[in-house]
């Protein structure tokens, strides 16, 4: 039995005595523990790939800042890396896939078979010894990227302000757009089950890049997918965060997960009025922390008046910027641990 | 008198026979007339500061696209360049500022007074030969950033996918924040103001970045100087565009402007309801021109049906991308000129 099991009570709309308290990147540069890690390897993908290592920066902020749940330190990007997409970790610039959906080969990766127990093992090994580590102390979560956000990725190749590449699939060529979204669904279902059968308590899907779209596109090429997720993924809570995807929200609210994530310019309150049974999660915005200690003090009461206590998980509206005080983190966190 | 004057037509809430349309960006990299004139300089700033050329390059898409308005060649970026705060065009990056706000004298040019007719004497010059080109054969747009939009750069430096340094200051140090916005409104309302005394015909104010608040923070640190520059300008229309502020619409149709701009993701109905006296501008996805002429036709349509034809300037939601298809483009502009 997991000892401290807030998180999943409040995924499950079970009473809490106070909303538990996690943050998107808690494992991360934030942390001197980290970086001092991250420092001890050639490179990102070395820490992402060394079991050891991934599994203690997965442990730091639960033992450092006291959060309520642990994330398994992870890429979305290990999923098109699995399929045959490798990518490079560029320092400052982010990531960079070298072969793209666009490449003359693509299309016999399209028809692979991806074995993905095999690819991702490491993967496996890591949930282990961070079970291990954890001893039931707080839940772990596992995570993939939405099909959509890697969708993005495969096509773009790198980060983007307007992903005008993927866009241009939608109109362009439809059929092809939703032959790959079918093929990353399958790799991330796969992927998420692995984790399941790992050990993780529950999941997150992150749609990073859901913010590009509009109600119609999402509707059409990615809903459907993070149903087929949802409906795939039965034995343990599925979090949905479509970051940027406000005009979508109603659509995600009514897919069969647990729990939906919103950024720090979505408003709880219609969410609330029309899905009571829905955990919602979020939404501080992430450069509040670099505010006093009183202004994190004023947002974190007027988050915590928009959204209620029950079935709420206090995180972050974004992943925590890697310049952030840790010292303001654990404010925050203290915070809602007060209540 | 302007011959074709459908979008003064459209501003003031006239009845029109069709739409106005132009597109953000037609002038520029989609046009090879456009491509050969960049060529013939050293740069990009040196298009924007030589009166004939940014006047060559204004026409093209009033004589190749047919649109049934100009919009003067320039950058939102030459008002923090009076302001002292020089930038560089870096290809294929974008702006970068070598001094920001942060830099130890900036505190200099936050006093300092700023003679914009002087220092942005080129955009007067080029507006006249502008308007000698055209002929009074459709009416030419003058424009701005938006404070916020300026102050982003003026902190962050360059572009950002997350502007956290400017969201920063709001939280750190807001008194400062406001300090600059104000320095920045009164320069820009200066500059409006200059473009109208040279005989602009409408202005729009850019709020490209406005995406990254919410609605809180916009009505605090955005909403205010936005206000002050529509009560300055009251010689001619003026068309609010801040893109990515789903969350602020109401409060931005509220303001004493003549238009909104809608992004492709903003849904224009519960604004017509509720403002039945604004005109609406936008807002097909600049990634549709990518499909095919039905696709075009068949998204020009539902954007028609949920505008209606009345008090509305047709337009992309965004500016053009660069490498879109002129022909496209056009097509575009065609299938509104058959309404």
């Amino acid at each position: 039995m997991i000892k401290n099991d807030l998180l999943l009570r409040a995924l499950s709309g079970q009473e809490v005595s106070r909303p538990p308290v996690w943050t998107m990147r808690q494992a991360g540069r934030i942390l001197p523990e980290y970086r001092k890690v991250r420092q001890s390897v050639s490179g990102f993908k070395e820490l992402v790939q060394t079991p050891e290592l991934a599994a203690e920066v997965t442990i730091q902020p639960v033992d450092i800042l006291g959060v309520d749940a642990a994330i398994m330190f992870s890429d979305i990007l290990v999923v098109p890396e699995a399929m045959g997409f490798d990518y490079e970790m560029v320092e400052k610039k982010g990531p960079y896939f070298p072969k793209t959906i666009l490449s003359p080969d693509a299309n016999l990766l399209l028809q692979a078979e991806v074995d993905v127990e095999d690819r991702l093992s490491y993967v496996t090994e890591a949930i282990k010894l961070i079970l291990k580590g954890l001893d039931n102390r707080v839940p772990l979560i596992g995570f993939a990227g939405a099909p959509w956000t890697i969708f993005c990725y495969l096509t773009e190749g790198q980060g983007s302000k307007t992903f005008s590449e993927p866009r241009k699939w939608l109109y362009q060529n439809a059929a092809g757009a939703h032959s790959w979204m079918q093929k990353i669904t399958d790799v991330t279902i796969a992927y998420l089950k692995m984790q399941v059968a790992a050990g993780v308590h529950a999941v997150q899907v992150f749609d990073s890049w859901a913010g590009v779209l509009n109600q119609q596109l999402y509707k059409e090429f990615a809903i459907p997918y993070l149903k087929q997720i949802c409906d795939a993924i039965t034995e343990v809570p599925v979090i949905l965060f479509s970051k940027g995807a406000w005009f979508s929200l109603d659509d995600i609210a009514q897919l069969p997960c647990t729990a939906v994530g919103l950024d720090w310019q979505m408003n709880p309150e219609p969410l609330r009025a029309k899905f009571p049974n829905l955990t919602l999660q979020g939404n501080l915005d992430p450069t509040c922390l670099y505010g006093s200690e009183d202004i994190i003090e004023k947002h974190v009461k007027s988050m915590l008046e928009s959204f209620g206590t029950q079935r709420y998980i206090a995180n972050l509206g974004h992943g925590v910027y890697p310049d952030t005080d840790r010292f303001k983190v654990k404010h925050f966190i203290d915070l809602i641990k007060k209540q």
